[in-house]
């Protein structure tokens, strides 16, 4: 008999339920299974729960993210074996591909983001990893395992997809608009180099209190007034690199209002409509504008430098809950603004 | 008395009238002033006869490309002496400010695109040029006058915006997407690199002609399949490299259409009004675009190659009037798909 | 029975003998083996016969370039099949580990030059390769079979560690000290960037006439008065990227002399002993020296290019041998200053 | 009658004395004058007492560093007035000439290194500055003034040729060999990217001691087990970035032992004599060297960064001395291990 284990699924009904399922089996030798410990909530399993990410259908197990212990691994992983204590990506990378092999691994082809969008995902008691070697990160030591489920992804996605895109360097003016938990991954992360300033733009008094502890040298409300706010700051020039961590039409446009002359505009919000971009009065201003989904390339990186104490990725951790009571995570983590919820820790018994 | 000449300059009717006017004077003493040998029109020259342009105002001598012989220099003036014969740079640069001293002169808060906007141009006898040493360059053998008159804005811009701002690298399939003069530079010079691919897109039959001739691999009509072309050309794939050399929002969304996965847009039109951006099919493909205006950092090294043959410029001129007739070459240049202009050459008298 | 097979061994002798030798076998399930079609002799094979190359020891089946058709491949290669006409790397890669994923696949944990150095090689019948997928490519159309074995090795490593470690781009003048087979290939491949020189020196007058034919602007005997004829040629400034492509000390001090401020010197060469480096002459002058070992990352953009006629490699083939005369190749190639051989192609018998 | 004033010169005897001069007047236009607030004492200084920096003959007043306030200024001097509190460079750059506009101010054609070298420098009541608005730095709140001395030579020169040039970045390995003023300036300019493990290694126990309060997170005595010791603390690997920052032979031969495959070697040392290179043991390791002189053009952004507290030069101040105890200050920087000297300012009478 199939033993059985529990997950989240996304039901017909658009609500999240904990479901009895079959435990996941390896299928090819180049997979492993893995007993999740911790998992989390991403605002990307909200958009699914919406309707939005059509390429993920009712009836999946969810979640990208979490840390496991590997239970077992095919014939073909080579760096993994049974017990080892693990990070799961929430890239899964084949590294063989053309796509792979020019570090571009977000678009695999034979795996990017899978778990919990096209395959079964983490918020369960067992999940199946594809291509094990390239989609798993050995845990470290230095740092707690909360802090470490932050690099399944939002961790990278700001450093990759904020920092690097945005061409960040010693001396960087650095604005994000956004404080959710990737606006404050691009703030942590962002600090890997020394800033003349680094300037969060959020709607939420919370967010911006939590930025102005992590490191903000200045925190702005997001409203008619940002833009002339952040001019004031920097003397008219505006920002190096502006970091778009929100992913809707009006911050989009504030990032063109502050960008400065030679200056990036790295996208990291995922859009679900098309933007007004004004060529009319950026054709001339050598600006560069970047899209990014992580590679989750700089991984080993991020982790070498949790565990020497330079990432505090702890502070990103507001809840924790044990996975039975799931449901109010998804609840608690659903309305973050008034539950003051940054990054909600799931723990698995073990 | 003040010495005259005669100057072709945008009258307040809209209409380009050839005047008399005092001979300029060195004002300052890093100025030069130069007699012209060679001029020639450009896109901007009609856009601003149109009023598009709010920076120049009726008056205004016209012009910011040519060739001639410096007359006088004043005494801080270190790299050129009178009698030397140059190329007239479009762009000012002061090389002192700190946007120069960063190689971003398109943008120097003394200089940038002063002639023919906001100081008098080099459709005239003579002109006054800020800067001198920093807007100057020396001409060179083994390259027609003519040739050399193409440096002075349209190959460095299509370098410097296309081709180095699309980061084009040996190996890469290039589009470009508008065949004018700016367009048809681009195509001259990413051939500077050894391509896969350099595909033309415009609607003028000729000038896909004139591309073919010049190096295009593949020639597209600008149309409603024109994407589709492209994307069976590339196996489904896109371009690594797509310039926007045309500046309608029509041509940007074909950009969007047929950039691959990791590739570049760079916009080197000059829009009139915004566009739209396409962020919720782009926020997750890794792509990067670009704006720029030219910073003619790339001139002497273009000139260098154009000395040994590398670049033919002479292919983008295509008709030659005497400065006499230089109300015919206006309305010449403004037929340019009646008459198959792409450059007209305004010959001074020596 | 063991099917057998005749292969060229490294003998105790220092001599290279025919042999008889059993197929190999698969033995991992990432495995191919491939029957195959043509091979060449390379500059390192005469150094293992020397006993220079310590990792290689007598007995070992000799080679590391050619091309063939797959024979058999193991249940985890992914990209190639029996049957498929391919070309093998110099460099075997397993994609996977820390040094592959970087792109510094020489440096793979689990592969880097094996073939005919510590695992039996290509001038055989049939070879095992390991790692398949990372360390084979197709046969691509438009350029014959025998170009296309030139990017086994010799292309890729004049691209990646001459021209990209050099730093070369549009306009810059080039020197390249050492017109073997991976001097010319750096020579071919220089010319991916339009130069404003291309200069070659070396001793053999032959290979000058064959650089001038290949696209060198200057050629120069290698001597003692190389240096002078080059700081001639270049206006005193020197140029912008000299590659050394020798690997001796005298060399190695001719690219000390005529580096330009602000250049770079890329090593290639494989060298036996230390040189002597000139710091006192060269700590101010903001060079850069780079050292590298091919990674073949490039191998499939060569071969785009080479599909398009941009790369003509056949150029580089000067002699063809049946593998039956495979000791006549070695008589030739070792005395390839007499016999005005590039590269020996071997071709097996289909 | 000319104006006098008190100046540092190199005697014939070469030592160091002080002598009443003239006053320095403006010579042309882009000159300005300059009243030295507070000077300091570089090593080159000591090496030219030797007789070891030819270009720099006895009579000349010494000296490249320092603060001090705008006497006059030439016609042509825009960014700056009588009365201006400005840092002097240790380069003098006339923004105009093809190495200024590429960057490579320290190889100016009309400036480079020229204070206190072929021309009188800093040790002085007064001193003339050539092509002063590219030469002089305005003073900066948020720093004292004299570890704004510190951007005169040692920080730049530790942040361009040491970090930029040695390719450091967030999560590299660092190791600096040599604890003088410019390895801690490495070491502390370093720091602007989060590293994972930063290495000092020098002879000088006192400053080992300096440089760990400073933020090297290892210390190892300069000596025959150094490798060794840095190989075990990087698991075998080497690290990515080795500065040599002592000028030596033996050191030199260090930066080769531990420097990992695919890092830096960054030469900052000033070296007398040629050294070895192990091309044999190097060539095929990927790595890549530099020499560099200080270009300057990272002044503006060390000031900004040090403005808002990211940079502690106050740390480097070891030594306070009145310009008329200057030669009690060259005795006590010239026994710099003995009086635990790192750098010595030397206020002038405002």
């Amino acid at each position: 008999m199939t033993p059985m284990m529990r997950a989240l699924v996304f039901a017909e009904t658009g609500q999240p339920i904990l479901e009895e399922r079959p435990r996941p089996q390896l299928l090819v030798a180049t997979d492993a299974v893995i007993k999740m410990v911790k998992s989390t909530i991403c605002g990307t399993d909200l958009h699914i729960l919406k309707g939005d990410i059509v390429t993920c259908t009712p009836g999946r197990i969810l979640g990208h993210e979490g840390t496991g212990v590997v239970h077992s691994v095919g014939t073909h992983v080579r760096t993994f074996k049974a017990g080892d204590r693990v990070i799961l990506s929430g890239i899964t990378s084949c590294m063989a591909c053309e796509f792979c092999r020019k570090g571009l691994t977000s678009h695999c082809l034979n795996g990017g983001w899978l778990l919990g969008n096209t395959i079964d995902g983490t918020q369960a008691e067992y999940v199946r990893v594809p291509h094990a070697d390239g989609s798993l990160h050995h845990l470290i030591s230095g740092a707690s395992e909360a802090a470490q489920v932050m690099c399944s992804d939002i961790l990278p996605t700001g450093f990759e997809c904020g920092v690097l895109s945005g061409r960040v360097k010693p001396g960087s003016s650095v604005a994000i608009i956004g404080g959710g938990p990737v606006g404050l991954s691009v703030l942590l992360t962002a600090q890997l180099y020394s800033l003349s300033s680094l300037i969060m733009i959020t709607r939420d008094a919370n967010r911006l209190k939590i930025a102005a502890s992590l490191g903000a040298t200045h925190c702005i409300a997001f409203g008619p007034n940002a833009a002339e706010e952040v001019m004031a700051l920097t003397g008219g020039r505006g920002v190096d690199t502006v970091v778009e961590a929100a992913g809707v039409p009006g911050t989009f446009d504030l990032c063109q209002d502050i960008v400065a002359v030679g200056g990036t505009i790295a996208n990291v919000g995922v859009h679900g409509c098309k933007v007004d971009l004004h060529l009319d009065k950026l054709w001339h201003k050598n600006i560069v504008i970047t899209t990014s989904l992580v590679d989750t390339v700089s991984t080993d990186m991020l982790l070498k430098l949790m565990s020497s104490g330079k990432i505090k990725a702890d502070a990103l951790v507001t809840h924790n809950f044990s996975f039975a009571d799931m449901l109010d995570a998804y609840s608690t983590f659903g309305a973050s603004t008034e539950h003051k919820a940054i990054k909600v820790i799931i723990n698995f018994q073990e």
